[in-house]
């Protein structure tokens, strides 16, 4: 087919997600009507086969390194995809989590009856069919899999093309998982090809996709967001910052900051910036350049003035989420100027205030529009596993429908039963 | 400026939705901290000064109205359009009643302590800002910004351009309400040109507007999902389906299914089409046939063999969102078949199930995934004043948010406080 044009390529991939999404739709319908037995048990042959297939998960995932590799890729991102057996043990050990966590679906959310005799109620359902769309780690295709299931959805996932190899194999034992279960394969799907115009495809297939996740950079959740005609929960930047104020427990800040910023730099609910009232900025910045050790912080000139470690400031620094042993100090005059700084500069993640003034943390955390608002915590505790979801699928920085992390319950929606004795309406 | 060329254009239509933007995002925060007290007042407030501009209303809905009628449009579009006196008085009328509901913000939606001491609360809070596009109706603007208020969200309203010599006038009450409630005006804003590049460009400004929702015709709605990057509520058909078992009562079938149809026509919870078993079609059709008077019955072969007053339906009418005194009546041999035909063409508004079987009920309202899902009742309750919301804003089709009436909590999001005393992630 040396002359294949481009247009037919196009309509390929439109063609291989209809058939996707055909086929998801129709296995949504049994999955929907499932027991939770049944849902679990899908899940722990899942996880039994993963563990049968763990050499051959191995294999290929050494395939797509040796890829990756080849292309010139670098080492955190050659991280990101290895799976070696122990890595695989956890995902397995992710999948039999989620069989133990709580059913999501049923759930009665609300129960009402009307003067005219009606009884009404609102119960969780699942979504339907959900499109999950990520970048190089394998074991999200696996987790994101677990969940959806959990909660009665079928899924299409599109990995990245780099760990194509991993994630086929991955995907064939969590279709066994649900065979062995007597439920249908077509709940999980890989989409078969690495033509992005499968991805513009299912952002599009309104028919079939009742909502997209993308898991991944900046890169691709924009894309996601510029052409999606099918909802979607996005997980943008984590922006977070920590307020400290005047009346903090200066000693106890730097510890939660140092913690903050510290303990993981490659996760979303890691604080990037701190405000400080002015008041305590030159005793509390010594303080906790003494405590955060390596990280490289960056000051406006009162920070600086308090300590000469810390390096200028740009306009830049304000709006960037390093992801790395970077932090930022702003000086404010106090809680004012603070939330109106957070306000302006925040992503809407995560923000804390540290003071022992209740009344102050209370108006920062009324103030602050953000997913999660903390007040004497690090904001690493932003995640659902801390929250007590038990697993995550992903945080939410948008407002609609669910808002930071995204567990099983999020992954539903509702709809309203109305039992009659044969009322017309008036 | 004869030379100006469409790009200036379409740049001043999105350096207006900026400025819109900017200021309702500012005015957004102001209301987010108001008291319900306030908030009830500046409706209340709005109400009086609704009451007080009647006259000018209705004279600037005149001109509205003669405009459309030297454009030549149709009766029905110039009766959605007009106001008289006693309509002025209903707008009135629901923003008092809006002010008596309960505020939706700050209920305190989830409230558990985490093992390490963590206290974590999931509270209601508002969505930001509400984009509303809407169509001839100018009661719809004031509705909406009443519900948008109460609900401590600013809204940007964008009206059909037909009625936007009323709109202005409506709009300028609403503000003034809110201004002697001491709340900003800008809480309430109405786009101020007909330039439809407005309208791309609120659906595209993500970084002011937090939900667009739009309140007409299909082409509207259809436009609003494939151009919009902001997060949407649509409405899309009512496409609703009841089912007369074999078990019915069929004489109050007949009663209900005569109110689902004919009470009112043109909403979208009006039944369009009936399922019937094949054992009863033959007694029922008749006994329907007797009490739907002026209403066309299209049907299939067994139908119209029942009751030779039933015309030939073709495969459009099973698809056909009619909001019109026709009905739609396809035969099937049991649930199985009637759970598959409207799992078909159901568009997912409200479906209904008339039985004396309590299992076969279940059955239908399990398998069905529409927003509403009904057990011998009339389609018709599908509403939110119905459901007891009070008012609602319209009634949303997706799965995403919010679904079926959408209230004042449906105008909410939630945030997570959490309140620690120093804890660190290990």
């Amino acid at each position: 087919m040396l002359d294949q044009a481009p247009e037919t390529e196009v309509s390929d991939a439109e063609a291989h997600i209809e058939e996707l999404g055909r086929r998801a739709r129709a296995a949504s319908r049994v999955l929907a009507a499932a027991s939770t037995e049944q849902k679990n048990e899908a899940l722990k042959s899942a996880a039994r086969a993963l563990r049968a297939a763990s050499e051959k998960i191995v294999a290929a995932n050494e395939e797509d390194v040796a890829g990756v590799l080849a292309a010139g890729k670098s080492g955190a991102f050659v991280d990101r995809l290895k799976l070696d057996e122990a890595r695989v043990e956890g995902v397995a050990a992710a999948l039999d989590q989620i069989a133990d966590l709580p059913d999501p679906v049923g759930r009665v959310l609300a129960k009402f009856e009307r003067p005219n005799g009606l009884l009404i109620e609102r119960v969780a359902t699942p979504l339907g069919v959900i499109g999950m769309i990520y970048e190089s780690r394998p074991n999200v295709g696996a987790d994101a899999g677990a969940l959806c299931v959990k909660s009665g959805n079928a899924v299409i996932l599109r990995g990245g093309s780099e760990s194509r190899r991993s994630t086929e194999v991955i995907v064939n034992a969590l279709r066994a998982g649900l065979a062995e279960a007597g439920l249908p394969e077509d709940c999980i799907q890989a989409v078969g090809t690495t033509d992005r115009a499968a991805v513009a495809a299912l952002l599009r297939a309104t028919e079939f996709i009742d909502l997209v996740i993308p898991r991944g950079g900046r890169g691709l959740v924009s894309l996601v967001r510029d052409q999606a005609r099918v909802p979607t929960l996005l997980h943008l930047d984590g922006n977070c910052h920590t307020y400290i104020h005047a009346d903090a427990d200066l000693q106890e800040a730097a510890e939660i900051v140092t913690n903050a910023k510290l303990r993981r730099t490659g996760i979303c609910g890691a604080t990037e910036s701190l405000v400080v009232d002015r008041a305590v900025v030159s005793k509390f910045v010594p303080l906790l350049l003494d405590t955060i050790g390596q990280c490289e912080v960056r000051g406006d000139e009162e920070a600086r003035a308090a300590d000469d470690r810390i390096v200028p400031a740009t306009e830049e620094d304000w709006n960037t989420e390093y992801l790395d042993s970077i932090l930022s100090v702003k000086t404010v005059e106090g809680p004012d100027e603070a939330i109106a700084w957070v306000q302006k500069h925040s992503s809407g993640h995560t923000d804390a205030v540290l003071t022992e003034d209740a009344g102050v943390a209370e108006r920062f955390l009324n103030a602050i529009d953000s997913a999660v608002v903390m007040h004497n915590a690090s904001t690493q505790f932003s995640d659902g596993g801390e929250f007590g979801m038990g697993a995550e699928i992903g945080i939410a920085t948008g407002k609609v429908h669910a808002r930071g992390p995204v567990g099983l319950e999020q992954l539903t929606t509702f709809k309203y039963r109305v039992h009659g004795d044969g009322q017309t309406r008036p």
